[in-house]
């Protein structure tokens, strides 16, 4: 592959993720400057970018910490210097509980828990280790998936995590995963509003049963302006804001960013004038929200992936050649990112960096 | 993670993408003697296993040859000591070609071609590079996507092809992409005759012209049966029929197979007695055909994938708990697979190797 820096953006080659420098640091600028106009901190997500260099980025614009998924992708944030680090998931088997020891005496780890058990694993671990783990209690604040209901069985594992040895209880954490793409505002506002009242009104119970409540964290892009504005949110998760892609752009309005991620491709064949096909397919683009967006050339269209093949129909653009370059949109950058090796970061269209995804593929 | 040999597979990290070993052995030797019995070669295709080791297993039990989808599955390859390497697919830009001198200078690679453009950079890279390169003229034969028009359009590629210097002119390739995934027997039969035709009918005008074939190469797991039996076609291009997946099995119906490729998963949180959440989600499954298919413990279902977790529902089965296990088979092996960085190789539930997904992400 050719990487010298300075590279054209043209003779990169195909399939490559590409990051726009500039639009990249105009995103990160952009949120962490709505985060403060709000008052509200910000903890962004890694399991979208995966790379510690992106993560130093939002951190250097005034983030206090990063979320990740999975422990894997919170030691490699460890790895490269960054402390404060949110498992925003469970840490139930014996295993990742170790490891998460590991990550607790040489970081300022903190980790979601949503069982009395779970807490009780934690604290036995913790004291064993001689450590001491930070804990948000997770709160289900209408998605459905993992977190205590909202109320008294939040408090009461607000109480236990406070009460255990080995853990520091520093509050509670959400996340309206079934609002944050509702396309209208006004319908994502009320839904949104409607959750958080569950989790601010959780850390107001735990806080009137006399425990300190210091952080309550959710938030995701589609919800940054409602969330991050809202009464008792400390701190918002977002992740997606950062590279951008189709479902949050387009899909969700999310306009005041722009797509810093596109994929650069190469035509491998045409059929006619009216279809070309790329190098790139679903091993490359994901289509978890419909076929990704090709931004160029224009008047051509993605109508469809194969595994190793895009399909690109002509919409009155000019004839395409084998050889020539496409660059599209992904509809979902978390997956999509998460199938490649590195990012090609440029600048005026010159490659500047080469940044390994360090944490692709960190699933355990 | 544990990896030590002879680890349990209950106490394997998960999300653990598995490999049944004695079940991989079966269906990689059912396929070799079915090809065998047919009279016809076997070339597996690499791009869905990605592993070398595999590769290896596939030669050593009578395929003559791997086929790789990018030049750098075929590089991986290569690495691995195996020489004869089809890429079932046209190398059309510079730096690609370059490396592909690479291989032809040190393995015997073939690839395919479908204009006469690209046949002349390849003659000239090949005359530049002191090397011969081996080449199959791809037909289309029904799919849509690459390939040259069968007939006369591929007859003369195959002549030009066949009198370039630099070159050598093997024969023909074709891929019945678009039938090996028919439901109904009868009309997957039909319509892959119907594309067969095209290919052996095109290797006949090509023999009619004077000019030798000696490889008429298709076929895909959903097609073997067919596409092996029809006279010829001298090898077979199969890939899923070793790992297996829901597709295959279950909804093409390819019993004769079995499910080598699992995923450990651990439930990480219940709601209620109806629905559990598990580790895995659409980072280590893919949903390209549905939901994948819960087969342990019984009485469950998988429901649902979001970005890191799965929704199982209960189905009758007896209640989970956070830290149990379960067993998931991938509904789409190839994408499956490119998620994961290793298989855990298991003999009678035990670990007995640790094979790197070598050539996963390897897009270009």
């Amino acid at each position: 592959m050719n990487s010298a820096i300075g590279t054209p953006k043209e003779v990169l080659d195909t399939p490559a993720l590409c990051i726009d420098l500039d639009v990249l640091e105009a995103n990160i600028m952009y949120m962490a400057q709505a985060a403060h106009s709000m008052g509200v901190g910000l903890r962004p997500h890694s399991k979208t970018h995966k790379s510690p260099a992106i993560a130093h980025m939002q951190l250097a614009a005034g983030a206090h910490g990063v979320t990740c998924a999975k422990i894997g992708e919170a030691e490699v944030m460890a790895r490269a210097g960054i402390r404060d680090i949110l498992i925003a998931n469970q840490i139930v088997t014996k295993d990742k509980i170790a490891r998460l020891m590991g990550l607790a005496a040489y970081t300022d780890v903190m980790v979601a828990v949503d069982t009395a058990g779970n807490i009780a694993d934690l604290s036995a671990a913790a004291e064993a280790h001689g450590v001491t783990l930070r804990v948000l209690v997770e709160v289900d604040i209408g998605l459905g998936r993992c977190g205590a209901m909202p109320g008294e069985d939040s408090l009461a594992l607000a109480r236990l995590a406070h009460e255990s040895k080995g853990l520091r209880f520093e509050g509670v954490m959400g996340y309206e995963g079934h609002t944050v793409m509702i396309a209208d505002e006004d319908e994502r506002r009320r839904a949104t509003e409607a959750s958080l009242m569950l989790l601010t009104g959780t850390a107001d119970w735990v806080r009137s049963a006399g425990i300190d409540v210091k952080i309550v964290s959710s938030g995701g892009t589609g919800t940054y302006k409602i969330t991050g504005a809202w009464p008792g949110v400390t701190e918002l998760q977002v992740g997606s804001y950062g590279t951008m892609d189709v479902q949050y752009y387009e899909n969700v309005g999310m306009k005041e960013f722009n797509y810093a991620l596109t994929l650069a491709a190469t035509v491998v064949g045409v059929k006619g004038s009216e279809r070309a096909i790329t190098d790139a397919g679903i091993k490359s683009l994901t289509k978890d929200f419909g076929w990704p967006l090709l931004i160029d050339p224009p008047g051509w269209e993605l109508t469809g992936l194969s595994e190793e093949h895009g399909w690109l129909t002509r919409r009155g653009g000019a004839a395409l050649r084998p050889g020539d370059r496409v660059t599209v949109v992904p509809t979902h950058g978390c997956t999509t990112i998460n199938l490649h090796d590195e990012y090609h970061v440029l600048r005026d269209g010159r490659l500047v960096g080469v940044w390994p995804i360090a944490a692709r593929g960190k699933v355990r």
